[in-house]
C-alpha cells in the first residue's frame, strides 16, 4: 500500500519511518527539491496547485494525508475527489483560520481567550475594548512558530502592530496569564475509536517550541480528563480522522484551548521513543482504518528541539540514552533541524541531561 | 553521510530505518530488483563481483557494511581498497567457513561441539569415530536456516548424508544435547569500546528461528558473564568492528559456541522495540566511529518471526502492544517476511499474546 503525503518536511519523514515497518511505501509532494522526507520515500517536486503535478503524485497512491495545515483547500478538494484524504478538508479549513478555530472552540463550549476579528484600524480599537488591554494581534492565516504576531499593551503598540500586520484578515486575542503551556495529542480512527496521549508540557523560546516534558509533571486526573474531553469534542465536531494536536493554556480553574493542528505535532515527538506506539504510527493506523496502537508512555520523556542548527552526531552519540533525530536540513536561524528525546523513570533524573544537551545546542547556534 | 550496504534484504532495511534518524542516507547493492531495503534508500541492482556495478555503488559512499556473511571475499577486498569497510574481510572469512569458525573457537578456548573436516567418504567414517555416533554433516560454506545439513545417527545415515552433500568441503559436528539455544549480540566500536546485549533465548522450527525471548529467562549472572567473555574474545580476535552475533548452546556446566554471524542478527530484532538502542543503530554507531548507545532492555521482550507469509496489517494492528515489522517481501515457503515484538513487565504476561500471534501466523501459512 502506498501513502501520499502532502509536504516533505520532517513530519512527513517521521511518518514514513513509522510506516515502512508496517509494510507501507511513501510518496511526498513538496515544492522544494531538498525536502528532507525524500530519504524515506519518493519525492515529487512541484506546486501544490498544479494539477499535472498532483496527478503524478496521486498515480498509484492508496490514501493521502498531509504534514502541514496550510495545504491549499483547492488541493485538498482535488485530491479527495480522486483518493481518500484523511484528515478531511474540513479539518484544514478550521485549522487554517484562527477566527474559525476560536469560533469552533466557543461553539463547543471549550474555554478560549477572548477574541475579535480585525479587518480595519477602527475594528482594532473596538476589539481592544472587547478583548482587554493586554492582547496579541495575529494574522488569521499562515502564522506559525510565533510568526505574524504582535503584542499590544498600549495605544502606541496598537499603531505599531497595525503598521506591521494591517491589510490582511486579523484576529485580536486576549493575552492570557497562564501557569504553563500544555498540549494533548488525540487520534481518531475510521471506526470512530479514539485514543489520547497524556498531556505534554511545552516550553517555547522566541515563539518556537524548545522543550516538551511528557507526561506533563504534576497533572491531576481531572486535568487530563478535561483535556481529553476537549480533544474528543473537537475530533467529533470536525469528523477528524488521524492525529489532532490541541495546544492548551493551564489557567486557574482549568484549561483554555489556544489552537489546533490537524496533524502530527512537534509536541508529540517524544512518543517515538517514549510511548508504546508513536503519534506517527497512530496517525497512519487511523487513516488506514486499522486499530489504534497502545498510547501508554514507557517512562517520563523530555524532548529537546534543535533550532537553527544541531550538534554533530558524534557529539550527540556521547550523551547516554539520548535518542537522536536529525532531519538532514541545512542550518538556518529559527529552523527546526532535529530533536533529541530522553526517557527515564523520573524528570529529576532527566533534567541534568536536558540541560547539558541545551548547552551543547546553544554552543552550536551562538 | 552516505552508507553503502552490501545486500538489500530486511536487515539492510532495518539498518536504514535506524540510521535515517541519525541523519544518514543509505544505498544498497543487491542482485534482486525487488530487494525490500529499497523502501528506505537507493537500490543498485547488480552482481556483487561486477566492478562497474561496484564502482557505481561506491560512488559518493562514505562507509560500507554488509547485511549477510556470504559477501564474496573479492568484493570485500575491492570495496575496502576504496572505502572503509566494517566489519572487515577478516570477519567474513571466518564466518563463511564452519571449519575456520570452529577452529577459531578452539584456539580461543571457547567450548564448541567436537568437529572434523570431511572431504571424502573415507574421511567421513574417520570423522564419525572422532566426533561420535550422533552427529551432523554440514557444508562448510553457504549454509543457513538449516540448509546444507544432514543428521547422522547410523551407518546408513552416513551414506545418505554423503549422497546428499558429498563432493564439496564438509564438516562433521557432534550433535549436542543442549538445554536450550541462546545467542548474544555484542558490538565493538572503532575506539575498541564494547557493548553487549543480554542473552537471548531462541526457538527454532524446521531450522529457522521462530521465537526469541530477551533477556533469556532465568539466566544467572555467571552465564551472562560467560557469554560476554566469549563475545569479547571473538571481537578482539577478529578485530571486529560492528555487531557480532554468537549462537550458543546452554549445556550442563556452561555454554558452547555454535556459530557466529558478523552482522546484525534475527535474534536481536527485539532490540528495536525492547532496548534503549537497537542492534541496528549500534551497528551503525560502531562502524561510524561514534559512541555506542545504551544497550539496556526496557522490559522483557518476545519476538516472533513470520515465516512463509505474514498476517495482514489489519489483523496485526488488533493485537494490543504488538510492534509490527513487515518487510514487504512476497510470500514463499521458509522465507522470513516479517516479525512482531511484544514488550512487557514479565514473560508470563507476554506468552498468551505470543501464542495468539503464533496461531494467527499458522492460520495464514497452513
Amino acid at each position: 500500500m502506498r501513502i501520499g503525503i502532502l509536504g516533505g518536511g520532517q513530519l512527513g519523514r517521521m511518518l514514513a519511518l513509522a510506516g515502512i515497518p508496517l509494510g507501507l511505501q511513501f510518496r511526498f509532494l513538496d515544492p522544494e527539491a531538498s525536502a528532507c522526507a525524500a530519504d524515506a520515500g519518493e519525492l515529487i517536486v512541484g506546486d501544490y496547485t498544479d494539477t499535472a503535478t498532483l496527478d503524478r503524485f496521486l498515480d498509484g497512491v492508496d490514501c493521502v494525508t498531509y504534514e502541514f495545515e496550510n495545504v491549499p483547500l483547492v488541493t485538498a478538494e482535488y485530491v479527495s475527489a480522486r483518493v481518500p484524504l484523511y484528515p478531511s478538508a474540513r479539518s484544514l479549513e478550521v485549522a487554517q483560520d484562527r477566527l474559525e478555530e476560536k469560533t469552533r472552540f466557543q461553539a463547543l463550549g471549550i474555554p478560549t481567550p477572548r477574541f475579535a476579528a480585525v479587518d480595519s484600524r477602527s475594528e482594532l480599537d473596538e476589539a481592544l475594548r472587547i478583548v482587554g488591554g493586554s492582547a496579541i494581534l495575529k494574522t488569521r492565516r499562515l502564522g506559525y512558530d510565533g510568526k505574524g504576531q504582535a503584542r499590544i499593551e498600549s495605544a502606541e503598540d496598537a499603531d505599531t502592530a497595525w503598521g506591521q500586520l494591517g491589510g490582511q484578515p486579523l484576529i485580536l486575542e486576549e493575552r492570557i496569564m497562564f501557569a504553563r503551556e500544555l498540549s494533548i495529542l488525540v487520534a481518531r480512527a475510521r471506526d470512530n475509536s479514539i485514543a489520547f496521549y497524556p498531556l505534554t508540557e511545552n516550553h517555547h523560546r522566541d515563539g518556537i517550541l524548545r522543550l516538551s516534558l511528557a507526561p506533563a509533571p504534576g497533572i491531576t486526573l481531572d486535568l487530563q480528563n478535561l483535556a481529553t474531553r476537549i480533544g474528543h469534542a473537537l475530533l467529533r465536531d470536525l469528523g477528524h480522522v488521524g492525529v489532532l494536536a490541541v495546544e492548551l493554556f493551564q489557567v486557574p480553574g482549568g484549561l483554555m484551548a489556544n489552537e489546533i493542528a490537524p496533524r502530527v505535532h512537534n509536541s508529540g515527538h517524544w512518543t517515538i521513543d517514549g510511548a508504546v506506539t508513536s503519534q506517527f504510527e497512530n496517525h497512519l493506523r487511523a487513516i488506514l482504518g486499522l486499530t489504534l496502537g497502545d498510547v501508554s508512555p514507557i517512562g517520563r520523556s523530555a524532548m529537546l528541539n534543535f533550532i537553527g542548527d544541531a550538534p554533530d552526531i558524534s557529539q550527540l552519540s556521547g550523551v547516554p540514552g539520548a535518542h537522536v533525530h536529525l532531519y538532514r536540513k541545512d542550518a538556518r536561524p529559527g529552523r527546526k533541524v532535529g530533536h533529541v528525546t530522553l526517557v527515564g523513570a523520573d524528570e529529576a533524573g532527566l533534567m541534568p541531561k536536558v540541560a547539558a544537551l541545551q548547552r551543547m545546542a546553544d554552543t552550536i547556534t551562538s
